[in-house]
């Protein structure tokens, strides 16, 4: 760190921190990293294709991270066969580092019986239930309701306004973003006559450890055992995820995704944008879907899949360009029509 | 209750909650309920449909609720007309029990004129508008917010972090999951040159009695009247109801649907999940509306509709047939035109 | 206001008050506005065109607002070129006033070197984060969370649990409505293996003058600079907007639309409910697009465009009447081929 508090390094520390190549100066001073467009010649930006080499060369900025293939640049560049990636581990040595750990705030509510880790954060307006366990460095921001009998592990964030509700399982490293809800009751009724009758929801949510989920996201417990996110998934904003759903490792589930009940999300899925899933599916290891896709029947592993109701990627697409033409092909119809009746007339007479 | 706290019944006592015929031993205790994989043998599953014939048999249940089709199996069996109700009300015999009455938190804010019924809970955090009126055993857990001559009726829960604005009407046994948000203005704007006046949303919105809604729900206030949630409707998550919509007895509104601004939804409607309904609609009563339709006019009663936009279903299960062959119809037709050309150039010559 | 509370005005006020002509007794009283079936005779309504014309002659109220094609009422009226924007007018006058300055709480938590305006109201369980900013007249509700180093212009309301995170900037006259999040973190990570490295999102939000947000939503922050929604736009509820976008000005975009990264959306552009739009898109001024839309290419400005994928609103329009006919069209050229083969057999033998 400089006198005046910035950040710095040299360009080969943070060769080294990426595991790139260097090409140039490395003592040359970087003090944070910008797109192209918006570097300075004290910063550091990357380039992860060749789409962006006109840009790369008008770029202000001191040094690039570039991918083997473009290395010939007129810069200092790091070089790296994952150059996102190196970004991204540069940034996080230039971002904000988090606070100290607060302690607990005389405003917030600590039930009895609750067990809370070393060096926790607990800002006030915050509600934890009784008999609840919190790891080491677990961050709850203001307005962070913590039911009964939860159980947090270490370093897991809990941004404002996020409600956990009893006896849910979150797991470490887990990160959940303002305005999310796990452990809602899952959505069960009994038909009974023409009106309903609610079946309790007794289960739990499990989160396991390094999942990330987004800001205002609905995860709802079992009707009976768990709804469950296992390791590494990462949830986009406004998810729904609903009751007894589970949700495989390292998965990528996109904003205003809705997955319905009992359905299984295999390893290392894509689900893009406003994606809906019907219950009690399966879908594969590896399963890619397009965003606004309807998936209303189970998907073998590694499949790529789009449309509502969903089918073959590739067939897709070529459906996407005969339908931007459906009008044409209609009276392509007609006109063979009646250049058939006219022969059949001919043939006739 | 048993000397260690688990709750213990006769399978005839289950046989006599539910109205059902007991084949079997009527003293056979009952500990519990679970899925037919999960359930152990002091456990009651049960069994909707042949479907799941094999499972039963396999699995470690010691009973199974099953229907009258189903009386023939190799376990103490309660024959029940609706299998899945009969499971609900023995699974909510065995659910855990509600706390008792909480009191008022001191950590609370009750403003002026507040009216409390017996035995209330309200939870740390929470915070009662003046003039507000709360009904016996109202339960609002933290973080939620009661606006001012907010109205809500007897045995009505509120999950935490839920927001009801000024002078909104809750009904009794309403519950209301976390994160939903009650009588958020309207989207209304009048069009002033390029710019937008705002319309003020002065309604409110009223929730009948038995009616549940799920967590991070939106239902604005009308723009004048009333927004209006009639009795025994069931709203999943991430539902849009918009100002001055009306939801009809016993709808079901499946995850992340929206509803636009007045439409009438009637009774007994099932919008299933991400379905898109146009403003100043009529939606009859006991219409059904498949997943991620787009409802863009008005659907007399009894009807089944699906696609965006919605047509009768029937043709839609056609069409996505049709659709998954799309280029093949397409080659189809290019090959009818060529045939088509040779007839006609033979002709010609 | 008369002696019981009611606020009065005579149709030549209110007349004045829109710029409207009056045609009838500008003395007469009016206590309110309603909907042509609600309004009573000291109440007036408004007729937006002459489809309501039969309603405007049915209704009780004793005066209405028409466009100048509908002077010829059997009423008292204000005749004017925009009825809506006169209704929204009138209907802010007869509007229940913002309370009266409420001060600081002590139940609110406001961090170090926090600047207050003059008259802000802060509700009790708000938490205002260290060196923020809060203009004059700011009114924050309960249970609102403004992070650290957040700027509030003047007379902006940021309605119950609200969270405003770290940074971000809010100017003046801007209303969020509760439950909406702004500033969460970016969805960003980079490949690692099979896993995913978080990239850290170090950008801020910034909402512009007169913006409108509803509730739910969430805008996240960006990844490096500024997700910006800019002047007057006004956004309904449930929206997600992903790091780095841009709303520009004016825009109106409808609930549970969703924008991913980097796109940006020009001016007066309508994205109608449940649209999705893919990342790094470029959507020009102007631009209308249909409920339910995916748009996954950039769109010229000016345009109107329907479907998923979008296309032309015209040619979308005529596909959806041949959709709904599509069994039709197969059988057609079942038969097409059936006939076409008689005559081939025929030209053979």
């Amino acid at each position: 760190m400089t006198s005046d508090g910035i950040v710095e390094r040299t360009l080969g520390e943070l060769a080294r921190l990426v595991g790139g190549e260097l090409q140039g100066d490395s003592e040359l001073r970087v003090t944070g990293v910008a797109g192209l467009e918006e570097a300075q010649i004290n910063q550091i930006s990357f380039v992860v294709g060749p789409q962006y080499i006109r840009k790369a060369h008008e770029s202000k900025a001191g040094a690039l991270i570039v991918p083997p293939k473009l290395r010939d640049i007129n810069k200092p560049v790091i070089i790296s066969s994952n150059p996102y990636l190196a970004f991204a581990k540069i940034l996080t040595l230039f971002a904000p580092k988090p606070s100290p750990p607060l302690g607990v705030s005389s405003k917030a509510h600590i039930g009895t019986e609750v067990k809370l880790g070393d060096s926790v954060s607990i800002q006030p307006n915050v509600y934890v239930g009784d008999s609840s366990v919190l790891g080491d460095r677990v961050n709850l921001h203001g307005g962070v309701y913590v039911g009964s009998e939860v159980c947090i592990g270490h370093d897991s964030i809990i941004y404002p306004n996020v409600t956990i509700l009893d006896r849910c399982i979150i797991g470490n490293r887990v990160t959940i973003h303002s305005g999310t809800v796990v452990g809602s009751d899952g959505f069960g009724f009994a038909q009974d006559g023409s009106s309903y009758f609610k079946i309790p929801q007794v289960g739990i949510v499990q989160i396991d450890d390094d999942v990330e989920i987004g800001a205002n996201c609905t995860i709802d417990r079992a009707t009976m055992g768990k709804t469950w996110i296992q390791r590494g998934a990462k949830i986009d904003n406004l998810v729904q995820i609903a009751h007894n759903v589970i949700v495989g490792e390292d998965g990528i589930i996109i904003a205003q995704v809705g997955i319905s009940g009992s359905t299984k999300v295999g390893k290392n899925v894509i689900l893009a944008g406003q994606v809906g899933v019907t219950g009690h599916l399966e879908i594969g290891d590896n399963v890619r879907v397009g965003a606004q896709s309807g998936i209303a029947k189970s998907i073998p592993p590694g499949q790529t899949v789009s449309g509502s109701p969903a089918i073959s990627h590739r067939v897709w697409l070529k459906n996407c360009q005969i339908l931007s033409r459906l009008p044409e092909l209609r009276k392509k119809i007609m006109s063979l029509e009646k250049r058939l009746a006219a022969i059949e007339q001919a043939i006739d007479s």
